[in-house]
């Protein structure tokens, strides 16, 4: 199953790679492999795209370690391959042309909670589940949250959103400051703790997003959040996905305040149904959470019931107990995984797409229809707030003309969000398999993108081959 | 008066210059001017740092105008420096080695609003009142409000905020795109209209605070939020400095969303007293406003009046009628020239600075303190809910002594919310004022800073002599 991936003018420095391999494996020995096994883990291992392993991996333990091995592999020119959790989406763990994958995921110390400031500075290994089981007892929490239990270096590098981020913001929102090993292995501090500047260029935000092509994160200082007070949430089921998004629309422009509000396609529903156990109706269905005070979320939610009437939902599904939600929630997470459950042995090709919140009722319902068109089997959620959807395309891998088919789908599903204003990606990143729209989408500000990244990184070494075409 | 501003390797290129200045005023003839007044008038012409004219103006109407004059300057690298309504503070539109000031005030127009979507395309000479009273009977408004009615492009530039930044954000979370002219002359844009994306480096947000050093900006597409069902406020004293920001810490740690809570020292509130003919009681006073439903508005400033209650504040005065509030956010916005009834011909010193919430009672008391130790007069207020506050120094610019003095304080003043985890400038920006503490504050990391500056602009001919410390 073979996905174009543009890397013409990329070339594989196989002296200079094992020049670095020797010195790292004397350095690190036993954090340092070459096993084929070790390796393959750490190149893609998520959705269609080719595992390209690195050619070694090194378990580094501190930002001055992770700065040692920056410093060896550009002196030797080796491409280094910043790891957390292995969970993203776009292959932008690969190695096209080898190098040096540098795991992260022993560097998981919560360093410090500054309950008082409502921040913490945190490790880049530290997994998102993991923070907040730490926060737990402070009256915080971390609001955002990709599907999988990703680490929070690996989503400063894909600006990581999830469903929470049409309440909390997204990763660039939430990172006060970062601290980064550079391409010439120098470390420097962005940002600071606190919570406004203008005090230069924006750093931090300039590698919140960059997929680890500009420099490694190796600490992070995120904002943090109250827990609220109150909670409440539920399903609510409508006729068809234009009503469900035609709803959605009216929620945001109305101002209420939802902490998520996630669509699941009828198909959707049918598999977390299977997987998670749930007897909700299959038709295209919204999940909802609201937070605040008792009274607020009240108010909330009778709003949004009034709204969802209007667009033909039918009625509010309550979930007022903790745990009738958290099953909720948790089915909401298990998506992905509930999805294969429709066509055992199939692989997975997910995508994401963003318009302006406008556009998505007929965003949405014209992707539904190109999928079914195409004759193809994809499950579809949104972290619609947002403008936010994702596919998942269940495809034979030995069907040369369903693959075809899909790539052309998801080619056009891109171009289509694009061409409404929208973008090619909201949260899962561009990676391997994005580059290609992004001529499209950006237009002469490539041009920029690649100025700063020819400037910050001259050798491309840091993770090269993700995010810009190569020409 | 002379304030030292590092410009040491900055040469002046009169050829270049003057290669410049011909073709533009062939080119623009009626709106080209090298008039002394006119030039003068687009220098620095707020606080105390020397006005450095340009050479000329030329007033722009389109982004196609300014890239050709760009293009023209780039040429003969001759400097450019972006003009709006002249308000900035830090002396960013001097021109330390002369060079082309692009008026933008004639590119005022509202290109779009798209209510549904809650967003619109302006020019940035558009200002924060003009936009505000555009877009009435939208049900929208724009939150972002510096003390001057500043133009957009100005605020982008300097990623201003202001006194609903608490609660709305500053201006790096509320612009989604930009129109960017290049150092070559090129037209880009960033961003989108699409809420969040995960498509390749920020842009948006490193133009945003470049202050006119990396590019001009000639559209901007903004974010903008619903009027709020009901807003009130009000005034509540506090016995001194201490107490009132140890109310604000408890009340941002609680969660309260105030829309605005303003810090007014004594002497502040005396000047709004004769200035805008109040009667408040002369201690340190909270200014605040609470946005949102009926019920939630109600809710949240009970919320409030008990913390205030435990921190020694007074009883809270309600402004419940529109009149009356207006009346007091009007003294606020004036809080800057209402100062100099307190010592009518001084000269205006203003400086900001921005530390972690939980630092603010001890930075801002600390720096009281050093004012009345150093024999100073100055006012402070404060966006005291970010941990931001200002002052503004009453200075006699014929006593040298005293102009060291306040230079020193300032330093002091800087140093120390550096020290605490915090910031040289919150909004302000860097400009020639600030330079110098960007050493302490960022490290090594301003050495990226000046990567990226010399990638984007490798002649250094966008807004030289500002932000970067010169070598």
């Amino acid at each position: 199953m073979a996905l174009s991936v543009e890397q013409a003018s990329l070339e594989r420095n196989d002296t200079g790679i094992a020049k670095a391999i020797a010195i790292l494996q004397e350095r690190f020995s036993n954090r340092f492999s070459v096993s084929k096994a070790v390796c393959e883990q750490h190149g893609h291992t998520t959705t269609w795209l080719p595992n390209q392993a690195p050619d070694a991996v090194v378990f580094a333990q501190s930002t001055e370690e992770v700065s040692e091995i920056v410093k060896i592999c550009a002196e030797h020119k080796a491409p280094v391959i910043a790891f957390g959790t292995g969970s993203s989406l776009e292959g932008h763990l690969n190695a096209p042309v080898g190098g040096i994958s540098i795991d992260l995921s022993q560097m998981n110390k919560v360093i410090e909670v500054n309950a008082e400031d409502m921040d913490c500075r945190v490790q880049p290994g530290v997994t998102r589940k993991q923070l907040n089981s730490d926060l737990r007892d402070t009256g915080l929490f971390f609001p955002i949250d990709p599907g999988a239990d990703a680490s929070i270096g690996g989503m400063v590098a894909t600006r990581a959103s999830g469903t929470n981020a049409v309440r909390y913001g997204t990763m660039k929102d939430v990172v006060l400051g970062l601290t980064v090993v550079t391409a010439s292995g120098d470390v420097i501090h962005t940002g600071g703790r606190a919570r406004k500047s203008s005090a230069g260029y924006d750093l931090t935000r300039l590698f919140v997003g960059s997929e680890g092509t500009l420099g490694i994160v190796t600490e992070v200082t995120l904002r943090l959040n109250g827990q609220p007070e109150a909670i409440s949430g539920g399903v609510c089921p409508f006729p068809d996905i234009d009503s469900a998004c035609k709803a959605v629309i009216a929620t945001i422009q109305c101002g209420i305040p939802v902490a998520r509000i996630e669509l699941l396609s009828a198909l959707q529903v049918k598999a977390c149904n299977i997987y998670s156990k749930l007897d909700l109706e299959e038709v295209p269905t919204l999940f909802l959470e609201f937070h605040g005070t008792p009274a607020a979320v009240r108010e909330q939610s009778e709003l949004f019931g009034s709204i969802a009437e209007e667009f033909g939902g039918s009625e509010f599904k309550w979930a007022t107990q903790a745990e009738e939600r958290s099953k909720l929630w948790a089915a909401r997470h298990d998506a992905y995984w509930a999805s294969f459950t429709l066509r055992p042995g199939a692989k997975g090709v997910a995508t994401d797409a963003c318009v302006p919140i406008s556009k998505l009722a007929e965003c949405v319902t014209a992707t539904v229809s190109d999928v079914e068109e195409a004759g193809l089997l994809a499950t579809l959620v949104g972290h619609v707030g947002d403008g936010n959807f994702h596919l998942l395309v269940l495809v034979d891998e030995n069907n040369q003309q369903e693959i075809d088919a899909t790539e052309a789908m998801i080619e056009r599903m891109n171009y289509r969000a694009i061409d409404m204003g929208g973008t090619c990606t909201g949260e899962h990143g561009v990676g391997q398999g994005k580059p290609k729209y992004l001529k499209r989408e950006h237009g002469k500000a490539l041009d920029v993108m690649q100025a700063v990244k020819a400037a910050l990184d001259p050798d491309n070494i840091m993770n090269p081959g993700k995010i810009l075409p190569e020409a």
